[in-house]
This record gives C-alpha cells, sequence and structure tokens, in this order.
C-alpha cells in the first residue's frame, strides 16, 4: 500500500513554503503600489488554506517514505506548486486564462523559461518578481533532488553523482540529505547575491539585477524584459551572465568540495571538462561563422556566440541576438545544443553532459569492441569503470528522451504547428530551454499554441526537468500493483 | 599484416561480374537502338579490364580471409561497383557530371533510389535498365551479405539473426555460406519474376514492369517514369507493389523456412509481428488522416498512405502522392518511419525493425527495473532471453545512427540547404530510402544540391547500406594497428 497520507502531509507542508513566498511577493507588489497585492493576498491566503489542512489532517500518519511515495512526492510537488503559483496570474487577470497562467507558471518552476507573454514590460512588479522567484526557487529544488533524491530512487544515471553505488561514484557528497541541502542552497544564494551585485555595478537597476541573478542561477531564463539580455546594451553585463550561467551550469557539490579547499576537483571532474571544452568548441565555431557572415565585430560575434551557446547549452535560454536570422548551419549548431543540457547535479536541464559523454565513448568503444569481440574494454568516467547496467541505463534513457521528443513533435503537429516549430516548442520544454526554432525562436512566445499543446508541453517541461524516470515510474502499472 | 592480394583478387572476380551485367545492359541498348550501346560496351571492356588485370596478377594469392580482409572487402565493393558502375552514365554524356553519375550510381547498389535526373523519361532505355538493375543487384548483395556475412563480422547485432551467438538466435540457416547465397538468390528472382508477371497483367508494358520488379524487390525505388507510381493509374498495380514492397521488407531467412514446410516460423517470428503492426497501424492513422482532410474516396485514401507507409517502412521510395502536401502531422508520420526500416535480413535499409523492437523493449523494462532494482528483468526476442552486451550492441548502433544524422544534417546545413532539406537529405541517405522532405520530397530530385554535399550523401547511402559498423570500423586507428 502506497502511504498516501504522509505524501498529502509533505505536499501539505511544501504549500505552506509556498503561500510564504506569495506573501513576500505581495509585499514586492505593495512596494510597487501595484494592482497585483489583493492577488497575491487572495492567492497566499487559498495556498495557506490548502497547505495548513493538508498538514493538520495528516500531522499523525506513519512517517514511513518509500521508493514509491518518493517518486510521488517529487512529481506532484512541481505539479501542485505550479497549480496554486498560477493563481496570481489569473486572479490579477493579468493573464485571465487558466491553461496560460499555469503554463507560464510550470515553465517557471520547472525552470524553462517558455512565456506566453508578448509583452512582458506590461506586466505588474509584483507578478514579474512572482515569475523569476518560481525559477529562483524550482532551481532550488532541482539542485537538492539532483543530488540528494533522485540517486535513491535510482533515476537514469543519476547514480553516477550519488555515493549510494560502490565502486562507481566519483565522490561522496554529505550523506544526509537536509544538511547537503542547506549547503547547498548556501552556495546557491551566494552566487545570486554575487550575481546581483556585478549586475548593480554593470548600471542594472535593483529590481532587474535581482530578478535576472534570480533567473540565471536557475538557468531559468525569464527576463522582465521583452528583448531579454538584449535589451542590455551593455557587454559588461553580457559577459556576467554568460559567467553566471556557466557557473549555474557546473555540478554544485563540486563548489561545495571546493569550499572545503578541494578546488583541483573541479578540472579533475570528466563532466566539467567536456562541458568546458563542448562550451569552448561551438563558441569558436559559431563565433567564427558569425565574424564571416555577418557584419559584426571580432568581440561581438564571440560574445554573441559564446552568450548564445552558454545560455542554450546550459538550458538557460536568455538572448542577446535571434539565433533563427543566422545562417542554417549556425542555427542548427544551437539547436543541436538543446539537446545537450546542462552538467549533472546543475540547475540545468536537458539530457546533460555527462550521459552524453557516456553515449559518445560507449559508441566509440562499440567500434573498439567490433575488431576485438573477446577483450573487455569497459567504459571509464572519472578513472572510474562504469558498469554495464549502468551505462544501459544512461543509453535508456537518452533512448527515451527521443522517443518523448518524438511523440511530442507527432502530437504538435497534429495540432497544426509546421514540422520546425514542432520540433523547436518539444526541444526548449523537454530540455528545460525556454525558446525554441520555428515560431517559438527567442524573439516569439509561446502564446499562439492551442490550449491542448500547452498541456502537452507543460507536462514535457515536467517531464525533462524530473529526469523522465520519476514521472513515467508513475504511469506503469507495475508502480501501482500490490 | 592485412591480406591486401586476396582483397584485390576477389574485387577482381566481382568486377569481372560487374563488367557481365555492363554487357547485358549493352545487350537491352543495342535492342532498342538506343545511342548509348556504345558506352555500355566501352565501359565493360574498361571494367573487364580492370577486373581481369586484378584477378589474374592476384590468382596465387594467400586466400586466407580474415575479419579485417572481411570489412574492407564488404566496403569496398559498393565503391568500386559504382565507381566503375558510374562510366555508362559519363560515357554516353545522358549524365555528364561524375559526381552526379556516381551519385546515381551507388544511389543504385546501395539501393537508395535518391536520384538527380529531373527528367527520367528522356534517358535512354539501356540506361534506365542499368539503373535498375544496379538496384537489384545491390539488393541481392544486400541479402546475402546480411545473412550469411555481417552476423560473422558481430555488426550492430546483427548476431541476432545469425547462427554463431549460441543461445541467442532463433533460428539456424544453412551454415555454407556459397549454399546460402543461392537459396536466397533463387528466392529472391522467384519474386522478381512473379511480380513481373502480376505488373504485366495489370497492364504494365514489358520494359516497365521489369524494372519496377527488379527495384521493388530491391526496396531500391528507381522507378522509369518521373512521376513513380503514380504514373501507373491502376490501383491493382498500386497494390502489387504494396505487396511485393512488403514481401521485399520481410527476412528473407522467413521465406527459405517457409520453402522447406514451417510456414508457421513467419508468423511467430516477433520482428514480422511487429513489421506487419506497425505497417497496419500507420496505415490506419494515416489513412483516417487522409480521408478526414484530403477529398479522396475512403479506399483511395487507405491505398495511398499504405502504400506510402510502406514504401517508406521498407526504405522503397516508390511514390502513388506526395506526402508533403499532407497536412503537417500526416507528413511527420511518414518522416518518423524514415526512421524504422525494414526487417533484418531484407533488402530494405534504415534502422531495421528489430532493433525498433529491442529499444522499446528496453526502455519500457528500464522502467519496471526502476521499480524493482535487484530484480532481473531480461529481454526476450522470440522468447529467447538477449544478452545484455547484444542490447547494448544494439542501443549503441541507433545512437550512432541518430550521431552520423546529425552530422550529416550540420555538413548539409553548412552547405546552405535549410533545416527540413537537410533532414530530409540525410534521412533518406543514410535510410537508403530515397525520397525525403524539404526539397527533396518525392516530386523534387538531388540535383541541385553542391557538388560536395553528393558525396557526403553518398558515404551516408553506404554507411546506412552496411550497417554503420563496417565502414566506420575501417575509419578506426584500432582497425589498422599491429
Amino acid at each position: 500500500m502506497i502511504n498516501k497520507r504522509v505524501i498529502v502531509l509533505i505536499l501539505g507542508v511544501l504549500l505552506l513554503i509556498e503561500a510564504f513566498f506569495l506573501f513576500i511577493s505581495a509585499i514586492v507588489s505593495a512596494a510597487y503600489k501595484g494592482s497585483d497585492t489583493q492577488a497575491f493576498l487572495l492567492a497566499g491566503g487559498i495556498t495557506l488554506l490548502f497547505g495548513a489542512v493538508s498538514y493538520f489532517s495528516n500531522r499523525k500518519a506513519d512517517k514511513n517514505i518509500g521508493k514509491r511515495e518518493g517518486f510521488l512526492i517529487v512529481s506532484l510537488v512541481w505539479v501542485v506548486f505550479s497549480i496554486f503559483g498560477a493563481l496570481p496570474f489569473v486572479i490579477s487577470q493579468e493573464i485571465p486564462s487558466y491553461t496560460d497562467a499555469f503554463f507560464e507558471t510550470i515553465s517557471g518552476f520547472t525552470t524553462t523559461g517558455a512565456s506566453i507573454l508578448d509583452d512582458i514590460e506590461r506586466m505588474s512588479m509584483g507578478l514579474l518578481f512572482w515569475r523569476s522567484l518560481t525559477q529562483w526557487l524550482g532551481g532550488m529544488g532541482i539542485i537538492v533532488l539532483s543530488l540528494s533524491i533522485l540517486p535513491f530512487l535510482g533515476i537514469g544515471g543519476m547514480q553516477l553523482f550519488s555515493a549510494e553505488v560502490p565502486g562507481l561514484t566519483p565522490d561522496k557528497l554529505h550523506p544526509k540529505v537536509k544538511e547537503t541541502a542547506k549547503r547547498l542552497w548556501a552556495i546557491y544564494t551566494l552566487f545570486t547575491i554575487a550575481e546581483f551585485i556585478l549586475l548593480m555595478l554593470g548600471g542594472m537597476g535593483w529590481f532587474d539585477a535581482l530578478n535576472h541573478s534570480f533567473t540565471t542561477m536557475a538557468t531559468g531564463g525569464y527576463s522582465t524584459k521583452q528583448a531579454s539580455i538584449a535589451h542590455f546594451d551593455s557587454p559588461f553585463i553580457h559577459y556576467v551572465i554568460i559567467a553566471f550561467m556557466f557557473i549555474a551550469g557546473m555540478n554544485f557539490s563540486l563548489y561545495y568540495f571546493a569550499l572545503h579547499g578541494k578546488v583541483s576537483k573541479i578540472w579533475k571532474n570528466e563532466e566539467f571538462r567536456y562541458y568546458f571544452g563542448f562550451v569552448a568548441v561551438f563558441t569558436l565555431m559559431i563565433g567564427f561563422g558569425l565574424w564571416v557572415s555577418e557584419n559584426y565585430g571580432l568581440e561581438k560575434s564571440i560574445r554573441d556566440a559564446m552568450f548564445q551557446v552558454v545560455s542554450i547549452v546550459t538550458t538557460t535560454g536568455f538572448a542577446t541576438n535571434d539565433y533563427l536570422m543566422w545562417s542554417p548551419s549556425l542555427t542548427f549548431g544551437i539547436f543541436l545544443l538543446m539537446f545537450f543540457g546542462g552538467s549533472s547535479g546543475s540547475t540545468g536541464g536537458g539530457i546533460k553532459i555527462v550521459r552524453i559523454v557516456v553515449v559518445l565513448k560507449n559508441s566509440y568503444y562499440e567500434v573498439k569492441r567490433l575488431m576485438h569481440p573477446k577483450a573487455v574494454i569497459p567504459i571509464r568516467l572519472n578513472h572510474k569503470i562504469m558498469t554495464e547496467k549502468l551505462v544501459m541505463n544512461v543509453l535508456a534513457f537518452i533512448v527515451f528522451y527521443f522517443l518523448i521528443f518524438v511523440f511530442g513533435v507527432a502530437i504538435m503537429s497534429f495540432l497544426g504547428l509546421d514540422l520546425d516549430t514542432s520540433m523547436g516548442a518539444v526541444a526548449a520544454t523537454l530540455g528545460n530551454i525556454g525558446p525554441g526554432i520555428g515560431d517559438v525562436g527567442p524573439s516569439e512566445n509561446f502564446a499562439f499554441i492551442p490550449d491542448a499543446g500547452k498541456w502537452v508541453l507543460s507536462l514535457l517541461m515536467l517531464l525533462g526537468r524530473l529526469e523522465l524516470f520519476t514521472v513515467l515510474a508513475i504511469l506503469t502499472p507495475v508502480f501501482w500493483r500490490k
């Protein structure tokens, strides 16, 4: 039997936390004398009520949380948060459609950044703040989830960075979830503050600086400006955001080690080296391409290339330039990067660098094995041998990723979107990126997509954010048996 | 040391065979009093000369053929055949560019069917015959290759149908390559004759009937008409071709067993059941879509859907209708099928049904394993357990397929093709299909692609035809070491 009461209990506690942040947004709104203050108070009140009832009616529940409860809690948190988080948008009537509001909110909590807004600047300050806050909170959630909860659930190669699989994990992280969470959040908050200060120094107002710091560290990509980062005509600001997107795309456990004096672990980490290498190679290629084909100077070519490469590979989705206006091969380079994703244990979404590395290695080794079929040629990661089981797990993840991609594109094209737009919308939401290609490029938005499509894309954001298997497991009959 | 002399010897023998078929084409040309007879005689003479020199100068070579010699021979045969097979097109000046002629010829021998011709009917009869013949010969080659040579080289899950992996292979085929080849070719020829007779009965002229029988059984798709099968306004002819495309997309070892009285083996074969199921499901979905969205009657909707589904899934590439004119989701359905491919051991290209089945099963089981991480849940195919190694091999094949797809699209878009066309051209050549999407759809051709692109696509046809690994192995340093 699944322990339903403990699930409701925990969701109740989390709703209380969400209510708290809704009230914080009410204060921000009030400070700006926004028309949305009441909407936040009402939404916060409703959330508080549901949270309190869920909590108090299950206070005495059996506190045992097994694997299946874990799967359900993790999947439901994002959904429940989005259901209530969408309220202020609807109540204030600034996003009248609940479908749109839900899409915008789950896009926030999953740190995707796909938006249905076509005129961001007309929104009230409180709602803009809440919108960025959903991403920041989502980022917090995902770091803890990916570094300390998913490995225990055995999700798609996440054991790679867990301390639970003997002989496999490169490094041991602090074993207690609570302690780990606190430390990771401290790191996350410190980086957010550092970026905030640097953006202020770069001439950004405090409100914009705060919002962009929230959404950079979450690799979310919501901006307070319709033109995204292109609005800020300052190379310094661009470079600061590049740096912090890159930081947010790294495995947070590396910072944890760095804080304990083991800075060398960063460069020794194989995933980091590939992450750095992919960014460098794509930046140079696309930068050179822009320099040759567009009339930018060398610095702007490299900067725009680097910004877009880092923004897409980390799945942030900020824009300083519309890559759909570039020549086809450069656009394709960006589209390709949509299938990379940040490092494991980062706030980035997508397939993740470590899985790409495992697949590339395995493919190369498979050819080697062809010549020496009897030889045992194991795959190594960080000098340690990976079991076949783990490699299979990673391969299955990637196959699933593409299966879901294909199903998503089939549905979107069935709803009447053309092929490029369907592929772009699915790649951008499943990978938690934000902008895609076709009619959902960086200068466009998701408003025109039919409601059914918005719900499908919302599901894809959830699937991508929770490493697919967390959600898929719940959909199997075997999950509910016995 | 690689035994180079035996490689040259065997290629020499094969060139003598090619010369023989060039002379046959000269006779066909002469019978039609075509202007291309001399071109065939000259091309045949050159091929004969090279074949004879290669043969006689290496007659006394050590006859030992190891694995590496096997890889080289298999990869080189298709290239060498295309180099000489392109000669009549160039010598006759009907395809003046050697690049175009080579593309057309390797597209023939690999049974792809991608063409650079924009007015097929203006070609001489001899050249049309030779063009169809390259496909028929390519189909003969691939059946023997996939059922009796590649399994011994251990190519990407081809062991699935070989008798060499104990406990794994469903069925034992006749062990001696020569005997097996003869019997398979007899089956292949009988089907070709049967189709020829049926097409004649359907009202096709003998020349068209012969050519289309050649290219149907090879799942090649070259037609003697610019409009492909749409030229023939006869439901009977359409159904005949549907039936024989379907037959050609089945594993030929099943016919072998059927001839020995074991007809039940066909339906018991899991790959066949999925093959049948995929065709049925896609036909119904697309047929229903056409019935609703186009103004066809029910019969024509189902027929056109079935024709296109079977044509693409078997990688034949014939057309009775331009699927690019359909609504986006129907076109996407067809595009998706480009990644399926025929059954293993058929003349079809692409990923192959059996690999798709293994991947789908593995993905489903991976979710199951998540819930029961300690349980051993092996994958079964035809009621037999597959080793992890074999599953890995299949997964690696598919990953490679997509890696090559991505690289191909990157190169094509670099050459200036738009995204749809790049994806279409690469999917259609790598999968040995013929027509793609974008500007290389069924009503278009490959003439406009830059020469560099034609060579890249030629390489993709070769890679796809030889199950990727055969060619890739040669490109690794480890192949040449020691």
